[in-house]
C-alpha cells in the first residue's frame, strides 16, 4: 500500500502569532567536525593524507557512529596535469550492508531521490568540494567513475560538520551496571540527538519532517535526557499554527521553503497532540503555551467525536492512510482508532483540569464512559477474549495494545489481556519500533515491568546486536528486510519514534 | 591507441612577464541569454510556463543553436507540498542524435567525466537552480527520475547564459549568392564564435582547452572574420610564456586552477608556433609582440632540427603520441614530420627577414634545400610517383598534403601529385578537418581554385547536409560513427580545427 494522504480541498489557516513564537524559538545548530575513522575498503589504498584513486578505485570512510551533516571533500590530483573532469560517485549509508545493494534497483513506492547518493563532476582540482545537501550516515562510499588516463584522484581529507540542537555531552550516564541496557540508552540518545534539528525530525535520512506521532515520543524521551523545553515548544507552536479546514492539525509540517502543513490528517497523529501537550504542561508549567494552545488540543478532540457513527464508533478507514497506529498493509485500524480517541480524552481531561474548564470535564468524562462501553460492545470478542477490529474481526497485536493504553478495561483485565495476547501472539505482529513503545507501555501499565525491561533489550537490543549506531525505522527480528515502502533500502536507519528506551529507562528504572 | 603523452622530467619555466601580458589581455565575456525554442520531446507535456513532469517523464528543449554557457532552470512543484528530493537528470548534446545513445555504454579511452550528464538533487522547491558548470549543447534533455507520489516538477522556464569573447553581429554577411556557401560560412563562424572563450579553445564540450595546432587555423579565421587581435596575442603569449624542459612550447594549455603547459609535446604542433607567430605579425604588424616571440618560434626550430638523423630525417614516431597530423591509428607520421619542418622553416625564413637577422636566415635557407633535396631522396617513391612513410613505405593522403605544403617540389610538380593523390585515392584517407584544412590549402597552392571549393562544399557542406550547427571534430563522410576516441559519442560537434572554411571563403573568394 502506498501511504499517501492527499485532500483535495485544503485549506490552510496559518496563526501567525503562534508560527512567529515558533520561530524566535528556532534552535542554534550545534556543529561538530568529524573525521573518517577507519578505511574500511578501498583495495591498495593507503589512508589520507594523499589517498590516491584511478579510475574504478573506491574506497569507504567510516566516520566512527552515526553522523548528521554537511561532507567537505578535499580533493587534489597526481600525475600528470588534470586534463578532464573528474567524475565521482558518492554514496552515504548509514548502515555497512547498505552498500552491498544496488540503488538501481530500488523499486519502493516512495521517491528515490531519498537514496542519499551524488554524481558528481570535478572540473578543475585542487577543489575543496563543499556539499550543499545534509547526508545522514556512518559509511561514505567514494567511487573513481573516470579520471584519465594522464592523473589519478587524490584525496586529502574528507569532514563532515555534524549538526544537532543538542550537545550529547550534557547527559548523565544511565546508571546501570548493565552493559546492553547502556548501549540501548546511549544508541537512543545519539538517535534522539541527530534527529533534534530546527524542528524534531522524524528522521534525518528520510524524511526529514516533522510529524505529529514522532514528536510526542521524542519529546518525551527529551524530557528525561537533554531536557531542551523550547524546541518541543517551538513544534507545538508549529502544529498549533497551521491547521487546515475545520481546525484539523497535519500529522506532519514542512520547514522549507516557509512552514507549511502536509495535507495530511491522520485521526491518530491528530489526537496525540492532546497528550504531547499535556506532557510539555506537566513537564514545564509553561503557562503562556498551555493557555495558547489548549484551544487547538480540544479541536483535535472535538473533531475526532464528529468521526463517531450513531453506534458510538470510528468508521474503518483502514484501506486509507487516514489513521496510522502502525506500518502494515494488514492491520485493520478500526478499534485502534477509538482506542486512541479514547486515550486521548482521557489526556483531554487532564488538560480540562488543568485549564479549571468545568463544562468540558463534564462532557469529556461522559464521552469516555460512552466510548469505553462501546469499544467493549463492538470489538471485545467474548469467545476468543481479545479484542477485534474491523469487519474481518481481526486480531492484532495492535488493537490489544491501544485498548489497555485507553484503560477500557480494569488494569487487571487489562494485565490478563496482555499476558493473553504475549501468550496467543496474534499474527498481525507489531512492525516498527513505534508501536513496540506503546507495547512496552501497555506492559509498565499493567505491572509489568521486568518483562517491559526484558522486551527492551529483546526489541532494541536485537538492534544493538544487529549493529545500529542509532534505532531503525522499522525493526522486525523475523524479517530483517522487512519495509513499508517495499524495499528496505529506503528504510531510514536513525529515526525519532525508536529513540523511547532512553525515556523507559530513565523514568521507570533508575 | 590511447593518444595521451607523458613525460617523465617535465620542468616548466615560465616567463612571468610573458604571462602578466596574456593575463592582461583576458577577454570579458559578451553574455547573451537564450531561451528554447521548441520542445521537440515531452509527450503530452505543454510548453512554458509550467511545464509539469512526473516521475519518468522527460523533455527534449531545443535552443535552436549551438550554445556555449550557463543554465538556468527555474523549477517549482504542483500537487500537494513537495515531500522528498526531487531527482532530475540532465544531459546535453550538441546533436540531436547524441540522445538516442546511452551514456552508460560508453566505452572510449578517454574519460567518461566529459560526457555532458548531470544527477541533480534538489531539496526545496521552487528553486532556480543554477548550474555552476559551463555546457555546450543545442539540446538538453530533462528527465524526472522521481518526484512522489504527491507532486510534479513544474519547469517555469530554463534558460541559458551564452558565452563568448566574440559577437558574430560584427560580421559582414559572405558575398556569395550561394545559399550552401553562405551557410557553411556561418556555420564555421558560429564554431569559431563559440570556442572564442577566454583563450580559443579547441572545442566548447572536451578539451576546452588551447590546443596550438587547432589556434593556428582559428586565428588565421578570427583574421577574416571577427579580427579579435587581442586573444590571439593572449595565446601566443601564453604558449610562449611556459616553455618546458629545452624550451619546447607545449602543444596544450591549461588555464585553470592557474596556467600550466600540458606535459604533451607534438612536433607539428610547436613548429606550427612558427606559422601562427607569422600570421599575426603580418596580419597585425605588432612589433612588440614580434620582438618578444621571435626568439621563442626560432627555438622551436631549433629543437626540431636537433632531431634530424644524420641522413636528415626525422625518426619515425608513429607508435607515441609525438607528431600529431591527423588521428588516425595507422598513419605513419614520419615523412609528413620532415615536411611540416620544412614548412616551418619557409615561416621561420620570412620570420628571420622581419628581424633583419641575417645569420639566421642564411642558416634556414640552407637547411630548407638540404631538407627538401632530403625529402625526396627518403620519401618519394619514383615507381609509384607518391611520397612513402616509414618503413612500411605507407602512402597516405596526409603525407602527400603535407610535402606539397612543404612545396618540396616545383608547383607544377605539386599540382601532378595533388591531382595523382585524388585519382588513386589512397587508402590511408584524411580523418579529421584540421587535415582536410591542409588539403583545401594544398589545392589552393596548386592552382585549384575551383576544386578546393567543390571539395568545401562536399566536406563541411556534407556535415552541414547531416545537420552541423557547428562544425565537428571528425567527419568521415563513409564512416559518420567515426571516433578517436573509440566511441563517437565522446566526439565533440564544435571543433575549433573544423572552423577555416569561413577563412578560406573569405580570403580566396570574395
Amino acid at each position: 500500500m502506498a501511504g499517501v494522504c492527499i485532500l483535495d480541498e485544503f485549506e490552510v489557516h496559518k496563526n501567525d502569532e503562534f508560527l512567529e513564537k515558533a520561530e524566535k524559538l528556532k534552535p542554534v545548530l550545534h556543529r561538530t567536525e568529524v573525521r573518517p575513522q577507519k578505511i574500511l575498503k578501498g583495495g591498495e589504498i593507503s589512508g589520507f593524507p594523499e589517498m590516491v584513486l584511478k579510475k574504478d578505485d573506491s574506497v569507504i570512510l567510516d566516520f566512527g557512529d552515526h553522523q548528521v551533516g554537511y561532507v567537505t571533500l578535499d580533493l587534489a590530483s597526481t600525475g600528470s596535469h588534470q586534463d578532464a573532469p573528474l567524475y565521482l560517485y558518492l554514496r552515504f549509508a548509514e548502515r555497512r550492508e547498505e552498500l552491498d545493494s544496488d540503488p538501481d534497483e530500488y523499486d519502493g513506492w516512495i521517491s528515490k531521490g531519498w537514496l542519499q547518493q551524488e554524481y558528481i563532476h570535478v572540473d578543475v582540482l585542487p577543489e575543496k568540494l563543499a556539499l550543499p545537501r545534509r547526508y545522514a550516515f556512518r559509511y561514505l562510499e567514494i567511487k573513481v567513475i573516470d579520471v584519465s588516463l594522464k592523473f589519478s584522484l587524490v584525496i586529502n581529507d574528507v569532514t563532515v560538520t555534524a549538526v544537532s540542537a543538542v550537545n550529547s555531552g550534557e547527559i548523565k550516564p544511565l546508571k546501570t551496571e548493565d552493559p546492553l541496557l547502556r548501549k540501548i540508552d546511549s544508541v537512543a540518545i545519539r538517535t534522539l540527538q541527530n534527529c533534534m534539528q530546527d524542528v524534531f525530525e522524524d528522521g534525518p535520512k528520510r524524511d526529514r519532517r516533522l510529524w505529529l506521532g514522532d514528536l510526542r515520543l521524542q519529546a518525551r524521551a527529551n524530557y528525561q535526557t537533554f531536557k531542551n523545553y523550547d524546541l518541543v515548544k517551538r513544534c507545538l507552536y508549529l502544529f498549533a499554527g497551521m491547521p487546515f479546514n475545520e481546525g484539523k492539525i497535519s500529522a506532519c509540517l514542512f520547514l522549507e521553503p516557509e512552514p507549511e502543513p502536509d495535507d495530511t490528517y491522520l485521526f491518530d497523529y491528530a489526537l496525540l497532540f492532546v497528550s504531547a501537550l499535556a506532557d510539555y504542561y506537566e513537564e514545564t508549567k509553561d503557562e503562556e503555551t498551555f493557555a495558547d494552545l489548549y484551544p487547538s488540543a480540544m479541536k483535535q478532540i472535538d473533531i475526532a467525536l464528529d468521526y463517531l457513527t450513531d453506534d458510538n464508533i470510528i468508521p474503518d478507514h483502514s484501506g486509507e492512510f487516514w489513521c496510522f497506529v502502525d506500518w502494515g498493509d494488514d492491520l485493520n485500524t478500526q478499534a485502534a482508532s477509538l482506542a486512541i480517541l479514547i486515550y486521548s480524552i482521557r489526556y483531554g481531561i487532564r488538560l480540562a483540569e488543568y485549564a479549571e474548564d468545568q463544562e468540558r470535564i463534564t462532557m469529556l468524562r461522559e464521552k469516555e464512559e460512552v466510548l469505553k462501553k462501546s469499544a467493549v460492545e463492538h470489538f471485545w470478542d467474548e469467545e476468543q477474549e481479545m479484542f477485534v477490529s474491523g469487519e474481518g474481526r481481526q486480531v492484532s497485536w495492535a488493537t490489544q495494545i491501544w485498548m489497555i493504553l485507553a484503560r477500557v478495561f480494569p488494569r487487571e483485565k487489562s494485565h490478563e489481556l496482555i499476558l493473553r495476547t504475549i501468550d496467543r501472539n496474534p499474527e498481525v505482529r507489531i512492525l516498527t519500533p513505534y508501536m513496540y513503545h506503546h507495547y512496552i507501555d501497555a506492559l509498565l501499565r499493567t505491572g509489568e515491568k521486568e518483562r517491559a525491561l526484558e522486551e527492551i533489550k529483546r526489541y532494541w537490543g536485537g538492534m544493538v546486536q544487529d549493529g545500529a549506531d542509532t534505532f531503525w525505522e522499522v525493526y522486525n527480528p523475523d524479517n530483517k528486510n522487512e519495509s513499508p515502502y517495499g524495499s528496505a533500502l529506503i528504510n531510514s536507519y536513525c529515526h525519532a519514534w525508536s529513540c523511547t528506551p532512553t525515556y523507559f529507562l530513565r523514568k521507570f528504572y533508575e
